[in-house]
């Protein structure tokens, strides 16, 4: 299908077959889901020997009772994990609760308001604070800083990551910009890996950046590879510290989609600076994280090798339903440019970008016919995705069998929108 | 010992005999612990239970997948547990993370900065805001206050709770007053049971505070009871309902002293519109709570009584404990005015009142011959206990023998600083 070079009956040959292919879908009255990033059942019953792991031995290796009230850093062997998805020392980790989410906005809400270097470091002290945010990306991490007021500034996503020339150029310009969103690895929801001289470049930001900057380094899918030989991610730490920019990035990761979406362990890695401002006001937040499911943890990851192992399983299961999408759209728009999209070697997405203005029609069309997508926007701030074209599939959650359906219903609708828009002209 | 009428002869034998009794302690070179209010591992044992009790099943007896994200509310069981401990309907009661300390955090933060009931109602809108805290009371209430800059007024604990007079004539002449904390059984550290008059009176506050106004009900020993024949303590809820100030009220209640210290269940109860408006900005900062820890204490709940029999579990064990430090109180103070206690039914602590001036010095002298206790003026907003007189003993984590063997070296500390006093004129 090459629209651009179609003659008007063509299109409208086309527009009638793609017509009657939609709406015998729509008669079957299908129910079927891409929207959420979470893992499927199947997944998280990979992690079921959670439960009585601890054997009514409570105490961690390092001697805490794990039941008892204290400790805000979490307990030495969850940190040790933490450290080896982050890939940083274990003093840089502190090991949290089950949501790194919280982690951020808690973090996001100390720079704020609180400071992470005493009170003259809050943002808030300026009259406006700004965030860098690549697009597309996390609609948490968007509503995150639209919680607190934080202004956000959109940088395009290339295959190496944020465009670095533009970070760096708005960085320079405007000191009111306090900090910048990312997800390095396998990119929400691009599936983008960082390259060594993005992440170089960022780690350089806190030498350009006005004072308190804070770079937060959403490292989700850290070790959710699909491929046996996975992407690199250099280390942003190693790279903060050759710039002398330790204290310009807060790192996040959890186990969320390791173990449990909803019970896992949540982890940030800072400088001990950065760790120590966090928890001054952390600590008027909370005694401490659950560290007996922190135990939990440290024993379901005990042998070497049980992470690597265990995520080998994950994709296991989801590697044929990132191949069922992929199939789907090489198949039906490898050879015209009715749609773009990134192969993601790992992570929880593929993003897929429609010709301009279509994406809010897409996703209308395939939820009419039964197929629940994000909704378009979703991936920009404030929903609002100017082009209209980005549409993240999610299709971890659904059988092998429903996401073949599924990219069925979703390649008749981004074909049929696409037709219609030629012919409207 | 009746400093009062003693002559200076007296009064320096009696120095003489106390201060031989105490270098005789020091030389013993004891370490003991009287500060903390948590529970012992003895009690802590009595939950063991709780990890392995799902056998593999991780499905709410309400079809919830308990692994996987999702649901600010906690699950419905969970917030069943969460309704018995505070007497309100479930359809109040929210099951959050594992701390109640994070909850009242994060319904204060919400309350200041966001609003409880749209931006408009943010008590930040103000240029000052006050909160009313009975006193002695809990650090921890102080110190979120403090966090967010809110000024703290004290009123003093009677022993039918706060001065009621004093607080309606505070709420009613200013209204930058927003709210006020409560600990209304067993009462943090005095161990008061508010009476009935007390709650309706606290529940009609709402009808002569300004707009926004709201009582913290930290509701932490609703179940914590020692007597087999314990105080009642009338229901807020009720008596809001009554007034028509169901708005005026948030509860907060846990399982960290009745299950794990650190990996409980905390709750919040609240009016519809309370909880509609905090779960807005807490959707911002979480995704859900630990679903299957709260599936955990479900199933350790399960059965009728079983919280009621659990609890007994405890009393049992740290009854002993509030039997000694009393015993102590009563046979060295019982005939004189050196000190002031209330007998407490249930809680974690025993307050104690030296005369004026003399807590810190009796917590020095304490700290000096081995027995830590809680740092004198932790009691108050601040630090700052103005008259000096009030220590907070938690007896819960020593055993009784160590608790009998702290209790001589307190009693002949407040003796010994008495006697000096007096001499001293």
């Amino acid at each position: 299908m090459e629209l651009n070079n179609a003659s008007a009956e063509q299109l409208a040959q086309w527009e009638h077959a793609l017509a009657a292919e939609y709406h015998a879908i729509v008669a079957k009255g299908l129910n079927l889901d891409l929207t959420r990033g979470k893992p499927s059942a199947e997944q998280l019953t990979l992690s079921n020997g959670m439960d009585g792991i601890l054997k009514g031995n409570y105490t961690s290796p390092d001697g805490v009772d794990c039941r008892n009230y204290g400790g805000l850093d979490g307990i030495m062997e969850a940190r040790a994990i933490g450290a080896a998805i982050l890939g940083v020392p274990v003093e840089s980790v502190l090991a949290g609760g089950n949501s790194s989410l919280t982690l951020m906005h808690q973090a996001m809400t100390i720079a704020h308001l609180f400071g992470l270097d005493g009170s003259d470091s809050a943002w808030a002290n300026e009259e406006t604070v700004k965030f860098i945010c690549p697009v597309p990306g996390y609609d948490r991490h968007y509503s995150v800083c639209e919680h607190l007021g934080i202004e956000m500034i959109t940088v395009p996503m290339t295959s190496n990551g944020p465009q670095m020339d533009e970070v760096e150029r708005l960085i320079a310009e405007d000191s009111s910009i306090k900090g910048m969103w990312c997800v390095p690895k396998y990119s929400n929801p691009t599936g983008v890996v960082y390259s060594d001289d993005t992440v170089a470049r960022i780690a350089a930001l806190g030498k350009i950046a006005a004072p308190n900057f804070r770079v937060f380094w959403d490292n989700a899918y850290g070790v959710h590879d699909l491929s046996d030989n996975p992407a690199q991610l250099a280390s942003i730490m190693d790279a903060c510290i050759a710039a002398g920019t330790e204290d310009s990035v807060l790192q996040f990761a959890s186990t969320s989609k390791i173990t449990f979406a909803g019970a896992g362990v949540a982890f940030m890695a800072a400088s001990s600076s950065n760790l120590s401002g966090f928890k001054q006001s952390l600590g008027f937040m909370t005694i401490g994280p659950d560290k007996v499911n922190q135990l939990r943890h440290v024993h379901f990851f005990a042998e070497d090798n049980a992470l690597k192992t265990h995520m080998q399983k994950h994709a296991a299961i989801i590697k044929p339903r990132f191949s069922s999408v992929l199939t789907h759209l090489e198949s039906a728009f490898g050879d015209n440019d009715l749609g773009d999209w990134e192969s993601a070697d790992g992570g929880y997405f593929i993003s897929f970008d429609t010709q301009p203005g279509l994406a809010k029609e897409v996703v209308k069309m395939a939820g009419d016919a039964g197929v629940k997508l994000t909704p378009a926007g979703a991936t920009f701030p404030y929903g609002n995705d100017p082009k209209d074209s980005n549409i993240r599939i999610a299709p971890t959650v659904p059988t092998v069998a429903q996401v073949d359906e599924a990219m069925e219903v979703f390649v008749v609708c981004v074909k049929l929108a696409s037709v219609r828009q030629a012919i409207a002209g």
